[in-house]
């Protein structure tokens, strides 16, 4: 209940700014899964289509990586983390990773492993964390730090560079630790980072990253994610481990036919770039509006907006998004895939509609 | 490298008979996940579709039931046992149960607790073996016998009846455990026992059945499972397993769609009730065969033939179906949902023809 | 290598300052050994020692609690925490918890569940950080706070005065949550808060904790703790855990036999209150010399001061101890039960003639 | 309630023949524990004692195995399974095994994976049945076998060969599998084998075994057993993980003392020896009785008799043992190292004089 009628505001934008995952799929996507709808196919992997969307991730991180293709972003994230881990390792990440924060205590359960998470204001670690790291090893009551996990882009929208990247990965080995790259909107980073698939590489196999979770979702599937193993020796166990995790798709043909689809001539880059040019084209639009305040511009497709406190409600009524800090009256909003311009101008038009309303109050 | 050729062998079918996961999704299914990519919907079941499903479910199991969309059948298993198993307790189950021979260890690894396998020549448990677990009860080395899992139908194609149900429900219930349904294959279980929505609830609820693994996938989906709670007390943690055990589909529009397609106006059953037919077809056009021996007659879609030992590969490489006992020459032969008579003809014609030439060899 | 040789120092202590537990047993608990080793007693706690053991626990913590006895420190935490969290729950603690920091993430394993480390500059948690914990209740990305663990003494030799715990207890009760206490210096604790059993009890049963881990192995006994139910319906799978935790002792007698000597006429409150008192006293022993600084007066019988980096050394090859904080120069001190006057007063004066020498240098 | 008087009995046995684990401490290993209690020492293993012991182990098993001090037999198993398997593995073991049926789902919990149990009708693993395993291997469906746990002496009695054993390392290592053995009654197999070091050897060491549990407990301690590994390169992390399940005694000393009394001069062999003697001589003393029927003679220091049922009840009155198989009126008598000839002849007269009541009645 607020006093600010949502009745006089300009309309809303078709798609709400709420989050990447509340948008469907790309219709080349949803094609590609009728497509796929022909006739019988054994299942577990054994088909054509995920043969073509094994050899599209060779064609990606080089012709020794293996991707296997699994349901979802935690999924992937647990399946890649319980093939890596040795017992009695800890995975060491960002307080504000997505395996620590909103999976539900997923990595712990089938694990049986530590999160031992490291302060981040910025949601990314530096390599000085890590070494900091070496006190606990060799002694006995200490978990012992096996796993490095980054996200790339991060849960903050911010970004690694290649360098940074490289410099994690080379200090986590020299610490006999190996690297985990949870790529849940890898592709919002690519497409900031060069947009190329040499920018996918430069952070990814040329870094030293050891296993990348690749998001397909947020990038534009109905649903669908694969673990890659860039370092193939850790394959070893990945295909027993993907059943043991729960990750197995059964029909894996209409898996593979969505990647097939989105990784085609680098449309997953194309939709990314869409999203992350959207989210700058929002800052821009909101940041000179009274009462608006962002920290900094956006590196990919969120943004983190403060917004005076009576404004939030009414806004969020209007066009739904997220609250980030409610004790900052701080909220998210983020753009996805099929995030258009004029989704952006309404959208801003509504934020300046109800912000003078709010200051005339 | 075989005597026989399949050069001179009638046409193969159109589809072979591996596996009802080696099916596609009926198109009405598929049509639903077309329909369904309209616009933003929140993600992780805040949407219409997932609230559609959910009344469907209880449409089907009672107002008081609660259904959990998940990805695939381990997972759906993997979220009802952690969900009702308690520290210390094991899950009782025949030794042949899906969850403790084709699941990679994954109820072991994500419970953290023992898998109690029992004899079962026809993949049935019986009220008598639970019983005789009575002396494991209260002895502190021995895991405690807390959920019992039952599959319907069996991994071995064979059905409970209600009745049957029931009893083990009784006895299980008065050793104070509680009583699992694997329903991988719920719909050929339904569709044998009555092909009603009263046939369902004979073997589920009205059995005294706690919690169903409901099998979306072999029954004509791209890929679905739903966890059903009938005691709805279960279901207190449920949302929080789900996503602790990777099952938790983030834009759950689309498997909410699927199921709706399929549980509308009982398609479910009726696919059901076309496999089990074409499997009992298959059954008499081949059980007059020289040389094809059953054991008895199909409950549900599928056989366990054995054959002469030179006919098996010819056989194979002419129309694809797995070894089920290499030892007694026996095979398996599935049907799925889209099974037709033509094919069961097809094959049941090439089969004639290289028994044949195998009975001449 | 450093400057400064330990050749002309006085003579060491008899008993260094290393932990509570380089401390051998009490004589009384030893002979309690010897006197259990006459002929056969049935194992696993059919043993009237054990029932003596049973019975002296309900004589402390009320006669509807439940003691089980276990081996060692992490064993009886896991046991306890195993018991009482639910799928999917974390176990709430302080950043400093011995859970957390020094068990090697057995509580994760055993668990399969995330510890959720909350701030605590001296090692305490306060009710407002349970509040904001409310954010997470209901959320099924997030684990559910379903146990919150305290430590009594804490890591850092802090107390939580019984007003204290029952705050927290009731915030965490409020909130759905159970309390778990960490009292591996349970002893100290209660000599310091009133040195009787009505002051255990204080901040125990009377504030409504949940279970007890008691510690027995660093107030004098040779090895052995125990989980306590003050809320015996906690205990109902108890006896089962503890097995699947691997902390059922086999001959049961000898760990029983240890606590009955311990708990008898109050030792283990009087061994407690001699080493918090010997604490003290080198607390003001060294308190007034240049160069040693402590944040402030023990609370029970753990010192942190810091001293000249270039005595550490020496001073540590003369007689040993633990580093805390290297960067600070903080080191630790304990006392044990058998810690004597002489001893501090050895010590004292090697710091004395150490730093005096140091000075000069 | 029975019709038989235990009044007219003769006079029972000091020791009853309930179990090995009933049995006290030999009075060296208690006086190695009083001697060990001498001043500070610092805890988790870096003391004198614990050093000799992993000398002694060195004597026994080689100059580059490594042994660990633990708690108990069922924490010894856990810890060398957890160190041994890799994740997605499976456990091999016969379905006697103690660590499938008598260690309430320990390893599953602590290790994340399923034991597969096979048939053993003698409690023994033969070559072939691990061979029959082939057909699991690289089937992403199946936990993949990766370590065989054989126990030896075996839980029911039997031996064996260091033949055997050698036979199943080969055969486990030929498919890249590791070998287990638990050694909760290593003592009584040596005894049985030859009563030296060489025997020990032959069927461990020799053998090709890679890690033993070796039993202390049962063998004449207090409480301790240890993990010794004999492939030093499966122990790098044993350190860890023995503190991950719980097992690092605080206080080793003297669990390492125990261990130094009991290894000294070969008392380990010595007091087997005595018990699997008075084991025979039990076996000799009532298989002449009439009713009492043995399978075959005991291997080491268990008898499996059944009796007349009228006879079990108030013979177990008179003198304490455990029921085996209810149905089949079958009994376990048990010898420990401390059984003594006048312990059976006592025994064996009770047992004489009741059946013939029986027979009478």
């Amino acid at each position: 209940m607020n006093d600010f009628s949502a009745s006089d505001m300009p309309p809303a934008p078709e798609r709400a700014f709420a989050s990447d995952n509340a948008a469907g799929a790309h219709p080349a996507v949803v094609q590609a899964v009728v497509d796929a709808n022909e006739g019988h196919a054994l299942a577990y992997g054994a088909d054509r289509w995920t043969e073509e969307a094994q050899a599209r991730f060779r064609d990606l991180f080089g012709p020794t990586s293996e991707a296997y293709l699994v349901w979802n972003g935690t999924g992937a994230n647990v399946m890649a983390l319980a093939t890596m881990a040795h017992p009695a390792e800890c995975v060491v990440c960002s307080e504000w990773a997505h395996i620590a924060v909103d999976e539900a205590g997923a990595p712990e359960r089938a694990l049986g492993a530590k999160l031992l998470t490291l302060p981040a204001p910025t949601a990314k670690l530096v390599p000085a964390q890590l070494q900091a790291l070496a006190h606990l090893q060799g002694v006995q009551h200490h978990a012992q730090p096996g796993v490095v996990s980054i996200t790339q882009s991060t849960e903050l929208g911010t970004l690694y560079t290649a360098d940074e990247v490289a410099a994690l990965c080379d200090q986590a080995h020299r610490m006999g630790m190996l690297v985990h790259l949870d790529g849940a909107r890898i592709a919002n980073a690519t497409a900031a980072l060069g947009g190329s698939v040499a920018a996918l590489r430069s952070f990814t196999v040329d870094a030293g990253v050891d296993v990348v979770s690749f998001g397909g979702t947020k990038a534009g599937l109905l649903g669908g994610e694969a673990v890659v193993f860039l370092n193939p020796s850790l394959a070893l166990r990945a295909k027993y481990v993907r059943k043991m995790v729960n990750q197995l798709p059964s029909k894996m043909r209409f898996v593979a036919a969505q990647f097939n689809a989105l990784l085609h001539d680098e449309l997953w880059i194309r939709l990314a770039q869409q999203s992350n040019a959207t989210a700058t084209a929002l800052y821009e639009a909101t940041r000179i509006l009274p009462g608006v305040q962002f920290d900094h511009a956006p590196e990919v497709n969120s943004l983190f907006p403060t917004l005076p406190a009576a404004a939030i409600e009414p806004l969020r009524d209007w066009c739904f998004f997220w609250d980030w800090d409610v004790a900052r009256c701080q909220v998210r909003w983020m753009t996805a895939w099929d995030t258009t311009l004029p989704d952006v101008e309404r959208f801003a038009a509504g934020v300046r509609h109800l912000l003078a309303d709010v200051a005339r109050a």
